[in-house]
């Protein structure tokens, strides 16, 4: 296929994607788990409907838009995977009535909110810290966790689905070790939770999915439901972490060539903070953006893995500066595409807004 | 006015970015200067027509999309304030047709496909480095400028308009005595190009724009065009580097608070890196990424200086979390509206897309 690319362009290999969705879906049924999906990281209804050739029917979303969104194209099953926002429950009582809608708690005030307000039956997860301390109940808070469950039962609309956990603390870059012992100490939480609530709620689910987590380990006890996002593209935080190999990292973002500096091993790109976002991953106190790989756009049948000591090392709003030796830099030219594993794939298919597939094909995403 | 917020929401506080573009429109008449703003911060037709009144008639933008845009809505002299890619110059041909354009050129590669593939007239600028390193032909290579306009004298289609100087390194933050000796390094380097080239290039015009050294200074010496973007609403960056005061922030990110967590002083508000963008600013070794303002929706007159100690510390995807004292935990409600002043304004802006004005009216941004 012959790309024309002109402009910044988020490239996506729909061969990478699916082989990642596989892989996870194959996960999860080898270990009796159900495939539940974060769809935070395409937020696409065309990329949404890959997934239905593994069976995927309940989903999880990042906000209540992503959740009307998905409702729109015919998704009927989905958790609402942020904790409520209490001034959205008007328009979740809407949703509520025509979907099977779940929502996130994790205090009491949005529970008595509910209480007042609710009109629709919804199910919610208490969504449990175990270690990340983003947000969400301490998994040893046994006593406000059944006092909030005592709470909810007075609440007629309301249906408890189990405990939720995005175990975050697995994108913490420290030793391996650690990861694992993180990992261990996530899943005796869960487990010793279900173990204890389960006499009073034999149908309770624990919903489980951090992309690391569930890339690396093969083993996850009382997990009902099984659902990372990230994986579907990957990236090189991901790539970092161990989660994934290059060649699984499924986005990359084509940019045109618009100066060369030889003088100090630069080429500046178009392509800026708003395409790639501004994550970064530091290395030795050095900063960086995204790595450079090889990809012929006409003929574009995948590309390559990065090619060594040519970086994306500075992002401005539209600028992209590359630090490169002089012999990539010498063949580079004016006009070229260079193509880029970006940090964090979510970030940068949400700034960009759609994708271009190696077949040509516009994904178009949520707007 | 009663703003009913639900979901992240920028705020513009019209009032605000009306007397920031007074100012900067009256500092460049005071110094006999044309007032060409650059328009990459607001991206809204709607708030361009504010600059109308001020005798706004020449704008610069940061894309081909951007420059389209703002044709489309009356706008007829319009510098691509971005080196030109070059396999752009098919759409350059169209929309040079249509409006007065001009483009950045900095090397000859660019001029060359110019030479082969132009047939509307264009103007263009020289794009001159006096210190930043990102981009543009060093202001000491008086050789290679003069070859450069050598080899456009070639072309029917090319009009030279000057040299056009970003002079981003203003955004360094350094000690003041840098700042103000990078500013002067500066403006004595367009000097010297403009009395270079000026025997030959009567009509040539030195444009310049960057908000620090616009807003910090008050002689431009040969400078015609004043034309910086950031001004019209300012950040949390611009404060730091001394180009403006909070009172003069002119946006601000309202978020619903989600959870609390006062045994390690957080706040949770629905609020993350696809609202804000992910600026930061790191101070003693700690990024923040915004401050949090007093504010009250259901009376929206204006907000206040930021609240001691009560800082956003970190950015996931959805979720915001703030630093805060007891006190101030103690008296916040989930389901509370927080306010915050943003790192970067641009970031943010093209990141929510749209504005709601203390008056309740909402602004689009271009799609």
């Amino acid at each position: 296929m012959n790309l024309n690319i002109i402009q910044p362009t988020l490239l996506l290999d729909k061969q990478k994607a699916i082989q990642n969705i596989n892989r996870m879906s194959e996960k999860a049924s080898r270990k009796g788990m159900a495939f539940t999906p974060h769809f935070k990281t395409h937020q696409s209804a065309d990329i949404a409907s890959w997934y239905k050739a593994f069976g995927v029917s309940k989903i999880k979303v990042s906000s209540l838009k992503m959740a009307k969104y998905f409702a729109k194209n015919g998704w009927e099953n989905i958790v609402l995977a942020f904790p409520l926002n209490i001034l959205e429950i008007p328009e979740i009582n809407v949703l509520g009535k025509r979907i099977k809608l779940d929502v996130l708690i994790v205090n009491k005030e949005s529970l008595n909110a509910l209480k007042i307000q609710l009109t629709s039956s919804i199910g919610f997860y208490l969504e449990i810290d175990t270690g990340y301390h983003r947000i969400g109940i301490p998994s040893t808070e046994i006593k406000t966790i059944s006092n909030l469950l005592e709470m909810a039962k007075e609440n007629q609309h309301l249906q408890f689905e189990g405990f939720y956990c995005h175990a975050g603390h697995s994108y913490h870059l420290d030793s391996k070790k650690d990861f694992k012992k993180k990992f261990h100490q996530t899943i005796e939480a869960l487990k010793q939770l279900k173990t204890h609530f389960n006499p009073d709620f034999s149908a309770l689910k624990i919903s489980f999915g951090d992309t690391p987590f569930c890339s690396v380990f093969e083993h996850f006890d009382s997990v009902d439901e099984f659902g990372p996002g990230n994986f579907v593209f990957y990236d090189l935080t991901q790539q970092q972490i161990g989660s994934c190999n290059y060649k699984n990292i499924a986005v990359a973002m084509a940019c045109p060539v618009i100066a060369k500096y030889p003088e100090r091993n630069n080429i500046v790109i178009h392509g800026g903070g708003i395409h790639f976002a501004k994550d970064s991953i530091t290395i030795n106190g050095h900063p960086f953006f995204g790595k450079v790989v090889n990809f012929d756009p006409s003929n574009s049948i995948s590309w390559s893995n990065p090619i060594e000591g040519v970086t994306l090392t500075d992002l401005s709003q539209e600028h992209g500066t590359i630090n490169a030796p002089d012999s990539f830099i010498a063949k580079t030219k004016i006009g070229d595409i260079l193509t880029i594993l970006p940090i964090h794939s979510c970030m940068a298919a949400n700034s960009m807004g759609e994708f271009l597939t190696l077949d040509g094909e516009i994904i178009k995403m949520m707007k």
